[in-house]
């Protein structure tokens, strides 16, 4: 049972591997028959993972949430007793190479998210907490605020960017690590 | 004949409104005859303005476009020759009333143009030519990437937001035109 099990886990783990790829090659509007040649399974295996191309959909955002937390908690320093430590480490998972370039990110993979109905709620209930994490530990809120919209918008610049500007997106990480060192406000006003 | 030019633009006009709140109404699949509803023309005089979806989407993407320019204008001082005047006419337009909290920001319509095949090289070559009048006036780079990231993620979190929180959107424009009045490096590194 425990093995079965484990073989599920897997192929669950190989369709939604390949249902981000066939996003990429046929474009938002991608078929479930098309997800099952990627995965090089039969539409009724697909189908029992899966049991709508909705159902699938909300399975690869979930899956990127996770895997952001979980690059979140990875990041996490055990020695950082300073304040900024949870905006540190969501910087650093931003920008992680395992999170970012992946096709997690793509055009096409955003856009059919977006058109799924419940992503939004999903979406919009992650971002709230990853805000309140990132506020969690004593920066001053404009600096939060500030690297918070940074971020999505950095998210949203490899949506825009087509090809991505390595260098500038090292330096922007560099800035945004750069206001955490100091958790005062951010200019006077 | 000026009359029917001002009329066919008066449609124009009318049509691109009513395509916004359709999308709005009845998600990022809305369909050709639900935006004629919504306009009370018949689908045949919709189709002689868009031929296609595509095309009427396309349309509503420039259009945006056309009135960010144009909001962005509107907020460029000719009394202001201190470096960043282009950065705070951007900040300005992306926080003006006019622009945000419309239906032109509205998830479903996002995810719509996302879906539309040319949409993506459009919004690119925008986004690269705003970053270019950002920087195009003596802030250092690193102060216009980081106020150009905050105003795309901005418009994310209209996306993801849900309820805009008005009290927190006026906080992050205040500061991001405050990041403007030096122009020098954002932190010592």
């Amino acid at each position: 049972m425990a093995a079965l099990q484990r073989d599920a886990a897997r192929t669950r783990r190989a369709l939604l591997d390949s249902a981000g790829r066939a996003l990429i090659v046929h474009g938002p509007g991608v078929s479930l028959d098309a997800v099952a040649r990627e995965a090089d399974v039969s539409k009724g295996v697909l189908l029992q993972h899966f049991r709508t191309r909705g159902e699938l959909l909300l399975a690869v955002a979930e899956d990127w949430i996770e895997r952001f937390d979980a690059t979140v908690q990875r990041h996490l320093d055990p020695n950082d007793g300073e304040p900024g430590r949870w905006c540190r480490a969501h910087i650093r998972a931003a920008f992680d190479p395992a999170m970012s370039g992946g096709p997690w990110l793509h055009a096409a993979v955003q856009a059919a998210l977006l058109a799924t109905p419940g992503f939004l709620q999903q979406a919009r209930a992650s971002a709230e907490r990853w805000q309140r994490e990132m506020e969690s530990d004593g920066l001053h809120p404009d600096r939060v605020t500030l690297i918070a919209r940074a971020l999505d918008g950095d998210a949203m610049n490899d949506l825009f960017a087509g090809v991505q500007d390595n260098a500038r997106r090292a330096t922007l990480c560099e800035l945004l690590l750069s206001l955490t060192d100091d958790p005062g406000p951010l200019v006077s006003r």
